[in-house]
């Protein structure tokens, strides 16, 4: 059974990093409804499948809930190793509705797709100054892509990849507790190969095994909230960076920074005032249909 | 009406530029045939479209002829000024389907999205040296392009737009004319103001000009083929690049390095044999049809 939600956050993150290529039909599935239908993330969603060196893209500036695109997904092979998918809600509304402003982020880096999706608000990061990557929109949240990247791309190898993990690792803590100063930075990076996540606050993580035509098969899944309650979703230590890599786990380290617990208790009462607005919607769509009924009784 | 395609070339192009945002439903309409159906580009297709400094892409590494993707494109509000497309036949077939072959191309340069489509081969581009920009697959076309952004890239001014035209257009024609000794070289490049097209050997234009809501349109369209055969379309001048800004030719400069005709002349080759064998499954499935109504006359 899935879990509609369990509190609420500005945006949603959903990834996967797997031993086999495999697609996220279940979980996108699931996520779907959660884009602007049972929870109001409807400004934007995007779904990154990384075949090879290259991320095939997909996404709209619109509701994925009611987006045609986003179900018919299934129809257009999205099978990988590494998969990093969003659903968007602006904020602050002025940063809004584009194709721009809708994650997954992408750039090239020695002939990899980098991609990026974050959780959070980094109020005032644009302050940082950026060299070889820029927006092409207005979030903070691509600022913040392009902000590691910039710094990260001096330490990767020639053809984009992690050549020295302690060293990239490194450099990414240092980057991530500069961006945790900016607020809440919950997010995904991956080149394809390594899937890097950063819990800074709340984030959970699923460890699923089997096999595959005989071969061995790991898949970890990452979300903001546990997309199932019959399976065992753990929640990962806030303030720290965990790498995967053909789905395990192979490192982890801490950031610094707290984020600051007012921008998640305003989310939390939206999200109760949210809560309440739909079920005022259902009892009144309730009571219409239950009147509707006594009219053709009575007729 | 449509002309389906008058010779055959390897793969096909189709770009706009226009003064007001608009969409290519009708000419992309009369493109999608061409990918596989009534000619044989099938390994792949693409659009980009301009929303403000981004590119939104949508391509497939697969024939657009039986596209679902490329069929709903009219759902996903595919307007813009500047918008280029694509279809790809690969050549050789050893570089492969794949959506890292698929043009258009893109890479952000100065918070801007550059996009890239290609019409022609290569051969030997790849030992072009490279710094900025890598290929993330493995065709000439990708490889081109990552060569012109690489110079390019220090004559643009800071948000990646066109500050000296004519030094960027010289920059320009200095590369293409490089790009000239390797092969065929039509191409569309464009960051979502200005679009440069390279016609090398074959490529074709019209213009339309109409108002709309009383703010005057222009339209330019340019195409390997002309896309219909009601309308004036004219041939670009071989070597020449032509520059266009909201729907106007604003400048053009010859390069240097005729393509040699061999390729060409085996394209028009394989088309004729393409169309013998068209020609003989229709008049087959003709005769099969007049055979089963035979049948039903005779139970």
């Amino acid at each position: 059974m899935s879990i509609p939600w369990k509190g609420m956050t500005m945006c949603e993150l959903l990834a996967m990093s797997a031993a086999l290529p495999t697609d996220l039909e279940t979980s996108l599935a699931l996520l779907k409804p959660r884009g602007g239908e049972l929870c109001p993330h409807a400004d934007g969603w995007g779904v990154a499948v990384y075949e090879e060196r290259a991320a095939r893209l997909y996404k709209e500036p619109k509701a994925a809930s009611s987006s045609r695109l986003f179900g018919s997904l299934r129809d257009y092979d999205i099978s990988g190793r590494v998969i990093l998918s969003h659903i968007r809600r602006a904020n602050p509304a002025a940063i809004g509705k584009s194709y721009a402003n809708t994650h997954p982020f992408e750039r090239e880096v020695g002939g990899r797709s980098w991609t990026f999706a974050h959780n959070g608000k980094l109020t005032g990061i644009d302050q940082e100054q950026l060299t070889s990557f820029r927006p092409l929109g207005g979030t903070d949240s691509e600022h913040a892509f392009c902000l590691l990247l910039d710094h990260m791309k001096d330490f990767l190898s020639r053809d984009g990849g992690i050549a020295d993990l302690d060293l990239a690792l490194n450099q990414l803590v240092e980057k991530t507790t500069l961006m945790n100063r900016y607020g809440e930075a919950n997010y995904f990076l991956s080149n394809g190969e390594h899937l890097f996540v950063h819990a800074h606050t709340y984030l959970h993580m699923l460890e699923r095994h089997c096999a595959v035509d005989g071969q061995p098969q790991s898949v970890v899944l990452l979300a903001t909230q546990p997309m199932t309650d019959e399976e065992n979703w753990s929640c990962l230590v806030p303030n720290t960076i965990c790498v995967f890599l053909r789905g395990e786990m192979i490192a982890q380290k801490a950031t610094s920074g707290a984020a600051t617990q007012d921008a998640w208790k305003a989310q939390q009462k939206e999200a109760e005032s949210f809560r309440t607005r739909k079920a005022e919607a259902a009892a009144n769509a309730a009571r219409i249909e239950a009147e509707k009924d006594m009219y053709w009784e009575c007729s």
